[in-house]
């Protein structure tokens, strides 16, 4: 059973985490630290790697990298791996049936560099080798990011991935503005862990009110209904609105 | 003893050539094969391959590379490998002691594209994979492109060098693309006249259910309730799903 490591270190928000969601090959894994340490990356996450942790191929495709960065953190599921972030992207080839919006390299190398600059901690997500991210951890994300390729040959590895968002990444490493800003007064962004602490509550009375028609149309009315709120860039204190909003909402017919 | 191959399609000027010179692993022409597809560059020129060619372990790395593209050629020599190009530029980690230009690998690519849209053939340059270029041949490109990558870790693989450089190449071609987009699928946005609605609905039900903690507050809360969902672009899909949640949350307690 995979169990997330105690780190003394205090968590790093100048650069983004790399999330590898249930990856592979060790191989892949080290070319990933290796990619990302090239370009000055140093948070990785795992969440369930096939073949367990540490991983010999991994170190040995590494070629030192793991030596010169901190111990690669372990998870058992997305949303333990994104909890202390604050806004998130995956990448991925395919368009999804979400309404979230998609990035090009460059524009997520910018946003994601912007927000470090508020202090706020991001992570890139990069699915497994041949399935990529599944819809539900696809929903959890703030946004998407599509590297343009040849439509005939579209297929990159990992590794490649990786490598091309830290060096994008790497590029904006000067001063950059955003294009477009969220002010949020005293408000700071939503921690993921809250975020997901109100999805829970909200699909629970969802459930409680029956407005899941069946079983198998949940998932993805839960996917739907995840993706209106995590593109939003939520605040702290608007989550506890959406709170108090949910308990007016359970109590109202109580009270007549 | 290697040879040029016959071939019978004419030399294509749109796009530079790959060429790279005295690479060891198969692995790794393999590697450089896929990276040139997925960003549509197809002209590969090996000189003096380790290993000779055709290689296995190429074949198996390019995932199929190899046959969407022509035959790559061999040469024994750098200098016949660029005999038919007008531009050259190689990749390096060092400095040399040579007066040339060094191009970040944006500006080359910039550079290796106007001068393709002049009719130009242009040709990438890549050393082996632990020496780099040896001087001789450095000395024969018209100028150096280095990739700025983290000066305590800066070897990159062939395979990354060259999918760097072909993603660079890719950016530069012609159509731009939005930074960002938001994909709604069959969904159009909502008419803001159907927004309304659901906020007028919404705040009559926290009304009912006492969310509201005091009329002087009201409007400011209003506001920030009314902002977290239009800054959300929704699709009308997603507003009447929130309708849903309106009538599942306040049904809830009805049923119990």
């Amino acid at each position: 059973m995979l169990r997330e490591k105690e780190k003394s270190t205090p968590s790093d928000t100048t650069t983004p985490a790399v999330i590898l969601v249930d990856p592979q090959m060790g191989e892949n894994i080290g070319a990933c630290a290796r990619a990302m340490l090239n370009f000055d990356l140093t948070d990785l996450r795992l969440v369930n790697p096939r073949d367990g942790w540490p991983n010999q191929r991994a170190i040995d495709m590494a070629v030192g990298a793991f030596d010169k960065m901190p111990e690669p953190r372990l998870f058992e599921t997305l949303d333990q791996a994104i909890a202390n972030c604050h806004f998130t992207l995956a990448t991925t080839a395919r368009t999804r049936d979400m309404v979230k919006p998609v990035f090009t390299p460059k524009a997520a190398a910018r946003e994601l560099t912007a927000r470090a600059h508020q202090s706020q901690k991001t992570a890139l997500i990069f699915g497994a080798e041949r399935t990529g991210l599944h819809n539900k951890d696809a929903a959890l994300c703030s946004g998407l990011i599509t590297i343009p390729t040849n439509p005939d040959f579209s297929s990159l590895n990992l590794g490649q991935a990786v490598l091309l968002m830290a060096y994008e990444l790497h590029q904006q490493s000067g001063t950059e503005t955003l294009d477009v800003t969220l002010p949020t007064g005293d408000s700071a962004p939503v921690e993921q862990a809250r975020l997901q602490e109100f999805f829970e509550r909200l699909e629970t009375e969802l459930e409680n009110g029956h407005f899941f028609r069946s079983p198998e149309l949940k998932p993805g009315m839960v996917n739907n209904i995840r993706s209106m709120f995590t593109r939003s860039d939520l605040t702290d204190q608007e989550v506890r609105t959406l709170h108090g909003v949910i308990s007016a909402l359970i109590g109202n017919k109580a009270g007549k």
